[in-house]
């Protein structure tokens, strides 16, 4: 994408970003039509059939729709404002983890390998070195389908510091947002039809309050949390930079806040939220830092929230004002603060949960036992 | 059974009760400790790390715990006490949701049949009629498998009006329970590792408020609700039944109170409860009724709660006294009354994911990326 200039890129990301279609509400008439007359009392199934309806509108279908070609996309990048000592974790960490992420040795990951999961990591900036051995230049494999090995998309060895001025140009926000678009075809190429979109990037709960305090304008306080297990100095310079350069960019358009006090990490899950959506495929929002990206991508087409699912809710304070303003309601709340996307496993399987319900349930007419259901199970065929 | 006096089956319920073994502190302190090194910030999975400890307490092993082959036992019967309007559902649906279960579709066992589980459904007392060939009488098939058919353990068409008498007699209730402890010997004996425990039965929320109202002596109206969607005359005469009722029982020791106020299917339910901890199997509370047994095998043995998981934050109102009574945590909340085990299937699935991350995350030393592990991603083995 180098050849192409800033304008071009402009213009690129507003018309990928537009391009997502309304979500089909003749299909959600149908599912909730079809809730009440199912064999149970109707609302018995709770949000679960508010799942199944949000998914007939994202899919157009009412049941039978294949959520099982699972994959979560982990965008890595490091951010330079780690030099100010918001973060309690050493830089490295980014690095390490993203590594092991091709092993499945991670929180998220291992939970990916045991469901059978997809892992989709890009390199959107990692400072540290990465053996050259674990790169691909590629999103697909020969054979269509999502690499093993990390695809190298990197920007740089991290963002500048965003405390003392812009983490990046805007020229960089924009490739970084191309390259999340670029990875939700890669995920509709490979024939994904349910997708979770996380992260690796020591200092990023700092970039996702600085991203919410420039949108809501609330107390820094408000949106600022310990990240991994930050101490009360670092909290403080937290909530100062967050508070001052958050404010400072309220002014901006999305993709100028983004540059200014976001990550390439951001930048590339902001894309990919568009990008699924775009691609008809629903989408699961992880923790924090993943729900922060959720926001910028409502800025820039407020759609989007029709194709997400939030996941779990995150211990980080901010957490809450981002889900207000998403409109949304998180999953369930098993107290995690991993990050990695590590929350999307278990939202992939009460998706499958709720789609289940909706396909193979009865209304009380057809699951009516007659005659041939009675010969049919002497004969041991229970199951149509 | 049937040859066994009434006090032989006393005794056999206490000697099954009290054969709980204590949980294997060592392993758990050996599992706390792996959590605590695995690379991840200590106790940023939250709740999967409590669940991956437990685990541990309940089968001796810290990792490599096969959690896959699971069962939800189901009992079904019905309740004489609906002839006062206690319930909004006609007595009929125990036996046709009883019925669809072995056609898997109902809300939870459509989502047992997408994910695999088996559903073990035992005939407690239903009234209305089910066809002959629904039924076997074994709990295990030729070939040691749970069977698809319904299993008639029958002890009546239903039980009497507990508002005007005895629900059952001692007798029928030792029995009950003693069916219950067959259900998870037969789990056992077919290899579930992980289990749930369900209801069928019009009417059951009203015996789970008497019991609970006899255990805790709180105001009726904490812990009674609409059930499936009562209107204000059935619930204040809910009210007062449990209230009287639940109140007048309360010296009574445990099985006292199961026949004097409760059901056919509950008393099941606590001998599958007692039996499943006894068996070392993990075993998941559904919603309210499944929790108010859960506390009435509490009663019989306090040891049972080490070997059960709380699933969903069921909607009644008195689910809230049964969980602290237990003195457990439900995993997640997605507004669900359908009861039958529906919250089982999706807290399974939390389980797994926790017992992955256990088993398939490594510490970083285990982690690191050494040349050996280069050559072989080039080779494209980059899972061991």
């Amino acid at each position: 994408m180098s050849e192409i200039s800033v304008e071009e890129m402009e213009e690129k990301v507003a018309e990928l970003a537009a391009a997502i279609d309304p979500v089909d509400t003749q299909a959600m008439d149908a599912a909730r039509d079809r809730q009440v007359t199912l064999a149970k009392v109707p609302g018995s199934l709770g949000k679960l059939e508010d799942i199944s309806v949000k998914l007939a509108g994202i899919t157009g279908k009412v049941k039978d729709i294949d959520v099982r070609k699972q994959c979560i996309a982990i965008f890595s990048a490091d951010n330079g404002v780690v030099k100010t000592g918001v973060a309690s974790a050493p830089q490295s960490v980014t690095q390490s983890q993203t590594m092991n992420f091709t092993r499945r040795i991670t929180g998220m990951s291992s939970q990916a390998r045991y469901f059978g999961i997809d892992v989709l990591v890009t390199d959107m900036g990692v400072a540290d070195e990465i053996p050259e051995a674990l790169y691909t230049d590629k999103m697909l494999t020969e054979d269509g389908k999502i690499p093993v090995q990390i695809v190298y998309r990197s920007l740089g060895k991290g963002t500048e510091d965003l405390s003392a001025g812009p983490a990046m140009t805007r020229e960089l926000a924009l490739k970084a947002i191309l390259t999340g678009f670029e990875a939700a075809d890669a995920m509709k190429d490979a024939g994904i039809n349910l997708c979770g979109v996380g992260e690796m990037g020591i200092g990023n709960t700092t970039t996702s309050s600085c991203l919410l305090e420039a949108l809501t304008g609330l107390p820094a306080e408000d949106l600022v949390g310990r990240g991994g297990g930050l101490n009360n100095e670092g909290l403080t310079a937290k909530i100062k930079i967050v508070g001052e350069r958050g404010n400072a960019v309220r002014d901006l358009d999305p993709i100028g806040k983004l540059a200014e006090v976001g990550g390439f990490d951001i930048c590339a899950m902001v894309g990919c939220f568009l990008g699924a959506a775009k691609n008809h495929i629903p989408v699961v929002i992880d923790g924090f830092i993943s729900i922060a990206a959720a926001c910028m991508a409502q800025e820039l087409n407020p759609a989007v929230t029709d194709y997400m699912f939030a996941s779990h809710k995150s211990k980080e304070i901010g957490y809450i004002a981002a889900i207000d303003r998403l409109g949304l309601e998180p999953m369930f709340d098993l107290g995690m603060r991993l990050g990695e996307g590590s929350g999307c496993p278990i939202a992939f399987k009460i998706i499958e949960a709720a789609e289940a319900s909706m396909s193979l349930m009865k209304t009380l007419a057809e699951g009516a036992i007659d005659a041939e259901y009675l010969e049919e199970i002497k004969r041991g065929h229970y199951l149509d």
